[in-house]
């Protein structure tokens, strides 16, 4: 019913993606999302161990029998978690999808490849696009500006950053950042995507494991809610705004602040606390610009069954009757 | 053949807008963008004085039998130019389309709206569309953080600002910023738009006046190549990177600049010499992220001709083909 590049590749219904996220990427959500049609992504790292990812991902195929990924983000660190046995724990659960993000995944390709895992990396580049596709993944996941979480230092939106990157690969494309109904999915396939990433948008269902103050605080949140900070350190960073966020910001505009002057207000489990507490005010916490375009905490398959709903009817009505003569001349 | 709320309201072929761009927008590029079916408008304030504008009108209708619109762009000044005169000249030109632009156009409403005159207006929030449309405007021009020139202090790219718009006003809206070719038109329209308004792509035509020098560097340029200066005045502005902007941005980062301390390098008619001369690296001139999508110099016929097959082509082949059954089968 829905045909792009993405659904033929991934064999999933629909080209809508719920990508990687700290501390919300759990079986519950996989699952739903998976049920509806869609492809979820457990986040590998929001487990404290390779065996309790073993064991979420075990709980998910439990919850579906369609496919579903495993994100795997990767981070420079002096103290990295255990990468190579995260993979080793993918590749033993028998998960065929795996989401890469962060820094190269190229070391983990071989292995991943091998045991038949298909790779979609998420990149914020053209140039990383390109480089993702030459080192082999199979498909791609380009985030814009809009997005929540780490959009990169270019500063530039999908409207531009899908079109540039179409025209750079060849592999499927999945766009990201700043989608959350069917006008977002059909203007990103306009632009050469063959599909959409959501992750605000899929934090605020009912099967989303944050607390519903959170959800609530989302749908209230307009796109002027959200504040990007660590700039100054390179390492920018979308967030819910809050007193916290603020705070960050106001240190950040005086100057020289390093990581150690913020790592009390930035570090740590705080967007755990705040999910799971339910106090919006607590900490840092993700979300993208695409709040203003969130009002209300549907199911996943209500979520999904719109969207797409939305975009058959962009796509046969609203796009298709300005060819459409006989309509012009009846109006 | 192209039918939206926007080629209704404003009786043109297609829903393509060369809107007001400070020395560029004079009567040769305007008529050619009107002889091919999209509405251009000429700049009121590159004309230095009212009679000036009521002849370049003039030169305009002599080579266009076909609508055109004039910008007037309403800027706070110690030493304003005299708008009132402005208008005059264009109400007294027979011309029946005005883009605002800038501050609040209500003062100017009344006499345009007696005389027949339609006015689009531009503007980069959501709430100040729908501030629009409750003074009567007929169109507004929704301008995103990826535009050239003034996208405003909240950073909201089209991919967000368009729907979340759509959903607040129903009057026929114009998005703008990032605009370059049939991709974005269609996407535009997805998103709830009724049309694009282009300004970097239209300066990089055969008709555009500036220096063939200066459309081969916004070939060259990348969606990388912009800048934004003058945020810390709360006036921010894109414009095309260059030595000129790093040195304004270098100086804004070190906090506390005025404008006094930064008028030498981006005040006074540098745009202009710019343009005339042929030096992109003689001041701070205006381009979009959309140099990203720009490769070649067409004439205006040719780009609005290409910008609607593409269009076409998107919508009755790639977005009709995601649901089209037999050619699933077929591949």
């Amino acid at each position: 019913m829905f045909k792009t590049n993405f659904t033929e590749t991934f064999g999933v219904e629909y080209p809508i993606v719920q990508g990687g996220m700290q501390w919300v990427g759990y079986a519950e959500l996989v699952a739903a999302v998976a049920n509806a049609g869609a492809l979820g992504f457990i986040t590998a790292l929001t487990q404290p161990t390779p065996d309790d990812l073993a064991k979420e991902i075990k709980k998910c195929q439990d919850l579906t029998d369609k496919p579903f990924g495993v994100n795997l983000t990767i981070l420079p660190s002096l103290n990295p978690p255990p990468y190579d046995e995260y993979r080793r724990a993918i590749i033993e659960s028998g998960v065929k999808i795996v989401e890469t993000a962060g820094y190269n995944p190229q070391e983990h390709l071989p292995e991943l490849k091998e045991n038949g895992i298909k790779v979609v990396h998420k990149c914020v580049s053209v140039r990383h696009a390109v480089k993702a596709e030459s080192i082999g993944v199979d498909c791609v996941s380009i985030d814009g500006f809009e997005c929540a979480g780490h959009p990169g230092e270019d500063d530039v939106p999908g409207l531009i950053l899908i079109p540039c990157t179409a025209d750079k690969i060849s592999i499927p494309m999945i766009a990201s950042g700043g989608f959350g109904d069917g006008r977002g999915l059909v203007a990103a396939m306009a632009l050469g995507a063959d599909g959409i990433n959501m992750g605000t948008r899929f934090m605020c269902t009912k099967e989303s494991c944050i607390h519903d103050a959170i959800k609530q605080q989302i749908v209230r949140n307009t796109e002027l809610d959200t504040e990007m900070i660590l700039r100054t350190l390179n390492n920018t960073s979308r967030v819910a705004k809050n007193a916290v966020s603020s705070e960050v910001v106001e240190i950040e505009s005086k100057g020289g602040a390093t990581i150690d002057d913020l790592a009390h207000l930035v570090t740590g489990k705080k967007g755990k606390q705040v999910y799971e507490a339910g106090d919006p005010d607590f900490g840092i916490w993700s979300a993208g610009q695409v709040q203003g375009l969130i009002h209300d905490i549907p199911t996943v398959k209500e979520l999904v069954d719109r969207i797409v709903s939305e975009a058959e009817e962009i796509i046969q009505a609203r796009l298709a009757g300005v060819f459409d003569e006989a309509q012009a001349a009846a109006e």
